[in-house]
């Protein structure tokens, strides 16, 4: 994927810990690629509300969908989502310089409601992205299901893209010489065995391939382009 | 833990998919424990921003903190903080069906800054949720590290916890006679062994005893009370 480089407007230029931000496009499709839960930031009656959703995601847009009922998908003021993936612990000499080894994608923008072919081809890139050839396999949505649906698309346009990654920072302090451990404790999310619907016993077919592909596979694994510091 | 039930407010009370709501404080407190981060989402110029944080709990209050300078923790307005914990894929006949199981806990409030012993308790409570005997072992932070430091800790009093778990949900549908697999694909996120630093090498002693205990552990695994529908 290429496409122009993210803005830098105010919010997403970094104050501070620059050298954790990433400017790149790619890096933020890595991301998004690595990432299977967003959590979508909106203001409601002037307080920020935070809930967790699906995506999916093309060269241009990220798409996020509901039920029509939601109130979590406006149109009509701005949105902030936020993709996060924990990569590991860090363990420092103090507990000052504890943190986290993560990749963090945050978005900021006006999202537009789609209709017609357009929500149809938002639905099949969510379902693509959390389950790659669960579109084709299951059945796909009747108008009647789409016409319950709201799909909204955000502009991948205003982004910033945060990673940390690496050792404590405390290595080269004064308190290296402490009797202290310190390093990182790596966290892994792997894909387990499928467990069949227990009401689809003796009529239902096996696990389909591609879903016994994902199996022991990690989640947020390909992210070995945003990993070269 | 205990306390008083969790307060139904208008943003708290489920409008939707009621039978995934939670009133009961314990089940508040079996997602924190079994979290590890957070979104924090604010309004900032009117607009809202969703970012990452760590955070610790007890009772009544749920502690975060960050830089000094950190443009996301305000004493000034309300605040949504959202924990959210991935469980499984859930596989449907239908792409409309596809879901996720999950367990989320939603906080509202207006957060207040910590000074003294409550920021240096705060701080304790953070460092022992994220790895349990830190506290205790770690360099613990000098007063020049605590003036850097904000501590926030917002009430736990408007909450609302969802869960979804168990099959998917069209096993009873016309659609249990198609030719699809259904199911659920679990995720486990498990913590690995530690990777020491290499600026310790001949230095450091060994991964301590608490550390090594945290090594083939499932994080958010404590929700065997959440689990019991």
């Amino acid at each position: 994927m290429s496409g122009p480089p993210l803005s830098s407007t105010p919010r997403t230029r970094l104050r501070r810990a620059k050298e954790k931000g990433r400017t790149e496009r790619e890096e933020l499709f890595a991301v998004l690629r690595a990432g299977l839960v967003a959590h979508l930031g909106v203001t409601l009656d002037g307080h920020p509300m935070v809930v967790p959703t699906l995506y999916g995601f093309d060269d241009e847009w990220l798409y996020l969908h509901g039920s029509v009922a939601s109130r979590s998908l406006r149109t009509d003021a701005e949105v902030c989502v936020t993709v996060t993936l924990l990569d590991s612990l860090v363990l420092a000499r103090s507990v000052f310089e504890h943190s986290i080894n993560y990749r963090c994608a945050i978005m900021y923008g006006l999202p537009r409601r789609l209709t017609g072919a357009e929500k149809r081809y938002g639905l099949r890139l969510m379902t693509e992205h959390v389950a790659p050839g669960q579109w084709d396999y299951a059945r796909q949505p009747s108008r009647k299901e789409l016409a319950a649906t709201t799909m909204l698309a955000l502009p991948l346009t205003e982004a910033s893209v945060k990673v940390r990654s690496g050792p404590p920072s405390d290595g080269a302090s004064a308190d290296a010489e402490l009797d202290v451990w310190a390093g990182e404790l790596p966290l892994t999310s792997r894909w387990q065995s499928p467990v069949p619907d227990p009401a689809g016993r003796g009529t239902m077919p096996g696990v389909p391939r591609h879903i016994e592909a994902m199996v022991g596979q990690l989640l947020g694994s390909p992210c070995s382009p945003m990993r070269r510091d």
